[in-house]
């Protein structure tokens, strides 16, 4: 604990290496660092913004512009960027090294990469955890990027102020748009690379698709790529940071709740992760003997 | 549990209607209805075969071709086909006419889509109870189909006995083949549409995925929709449906540790379900006036 106390004091301080290493911690440490994140005690000063959408969509690349544009307003941008990638991929890597290259040089950027290691639960509390630490780290502006592609990926943005779901024109019929819950989560909906044909088409199945949500959210057309439009998408956003600047409480609560159930989720999930081989083993063979349903199993699998 | 038992006993009798009653229970009851299936005591009998995969590589119409082949080789044909779409899109319900076309009347098949409604724990524990019953209502095969998106979707086939892994050209580079854990679960993997270009491109990038694995599993190439060479597939499963018949317990004891482990993990996301808005709001006040970090939060949500 006193590690976790002297690492927190170095964060606060605002020490690079010492952000990155606790990252690290909470990302390799079952049960994220309970230490490091009481010794923190984030200030929730930041303002968190999630960006989610099917993979190819562009989420990076807008990403990247929106730390260009919040630079040029001298914000301090943290990235929290969620890559799930398989080890065999090593995405999470690569897109750190891509990424850093524009903004490698600026201290007032920080950008992380995280990959699930096949464990979406673990991953889920790592990235509450990352916030919050980035938070406390006094960046003004937390970016947490999330590929949208199962319902728990996007769930993860519950964590967050404001959620900006990236789509782009032809994905109108895709199914996943739909199944993983997108058309739920989002307070800014972005149909990117708008120069493509079928823009109109995607916009308007969009709105048709929002259209039960109580209050409606904005739909907006840009090409992040040629850095097109992001004006646009940029008023969206400060529309909703005005908002928190003015009364942080009820966005905090909503991030807060989100964060709480994520990391109950990573909780869960871990002890799952925690059953032996040999524990499913001996519950399988009680079943097969008959001595033991299957739902009686695994309500007796997490015992002794 | 009278009616319970009751219910047990007809769908034991092969009453189609309870079957189909049965599996609506699983499906909408908490906790999948322990005492239906403990009333039936699945006879593990029924050869379990998953068959998993991204979106639109033709999986339907590969489950299509097997349950035609199977039902020529007079074997008793039960499919369960997890189709976790939105409300809105309705697709299980859609689905199900589809494949109903087919094999409708024909009394030795029984087609049953399962829709997620957004809660991927609840789906993989009435998953593993609908393959049990399908298995105590005497079905000699059962097809468990899969849309292999997330990493959850990939690792409800773990309670079958064999696991068919469908992918098509293509789709060599696609992350989510890689990320959804598709490489790991696999005994046999099909390049389906295989008369499109790049279909030996996908038989080499699969059999590089591939190499790390213990024992190597088949790589086959067909074409569903026209029905060729399917039997090159047929073959590959008997070979694994022969070793099941021989010595049932090596196979049953996989399947019965993941259904044990899906079921458990459906508790576990019940458990999460169950978390009241009230108690979460509550929780985030307490988070926000800083006398409970998120990490303490999550650990008490579920007390009263």
């Amino acid at each position: 604990v006193r590690g976790s106390a002297e690492l927190a004091q170095k964060i606060l301080r605002g020490d690079r290496l010492s952000l990155a290493r606790g990252i690290t911690l909470v990302e390799s440490t079952p049960g994220s660092a309970p230490g490091l994140l009481k010794a923190l005690r984030p200030p929730r000063r930041a303002f968190i913004v999630g960006v989610t959408g099917p993979p190819g969509t562009g989420k990076s690349t807008l990403v990247d512009r929106l730390i260009s544009q919040y630079r040029k307003k001298n914000l301090r941008v943290g990235v929290i960027a969620v890559d799930p990638s398989s080890p065999i991929t090593g995405g999470a890597l690569l897109g750190d090294r891509i990424r850093m290259a524009g903004h490698g040089k600026d201290t007032g950027v920080f950008i992380r990469s995280m990959a699930s290691r096949g464990w979406t639960g673990g991953l889920s509390r790592a990235t509450s955890s990352a916030v919050q630490i980035l938070d406390a780290a006094g960046f003004d502006l937390v970016l947490l990027e999330t590929v949208g592609i199962g319902q728990s990926d996007v769930e993860v943005v519950g964590i967050t102020h404001a959620v900006i779901v990236v789509l782009m024109p032809g994905l109108g019929d895709d199914v996943q748009v739909s199944k993983a819950g997108l058309m739920e989560v989002g307070d800014i909906y972005v149909v990117n690379k708008a120069d493509l044909e079928g823009a109109n088409q995607m916009v308007t199945i969009l709105l048709g698709a929002l259209r039960g949500r109580p209050q409606s959210p904005s739909v907006l057309r840009l090409s992040a790529l040629p850095g097109k439009d992001i004006a646009g998408l940029v008023d969206a956003i400060e529309e909703i940071r005005a908002r928190f600047s003015k009364a942080p409480k009820e966005l905090n609560l909503r991030s807060l709740r989100g964060m709480i159930v994520e990391t109950a989720r990573g909780n869960l999930a871990e002890s799952l992760q925690r059953v032996s081989e040999s524990k499913a083993d001996e519950m399988a063979s009680q079943v097969l003997l008959g001595r033991l349903t299957v739902e009686e199993a695994a309500l007796r699998i997490f015992g002794n």
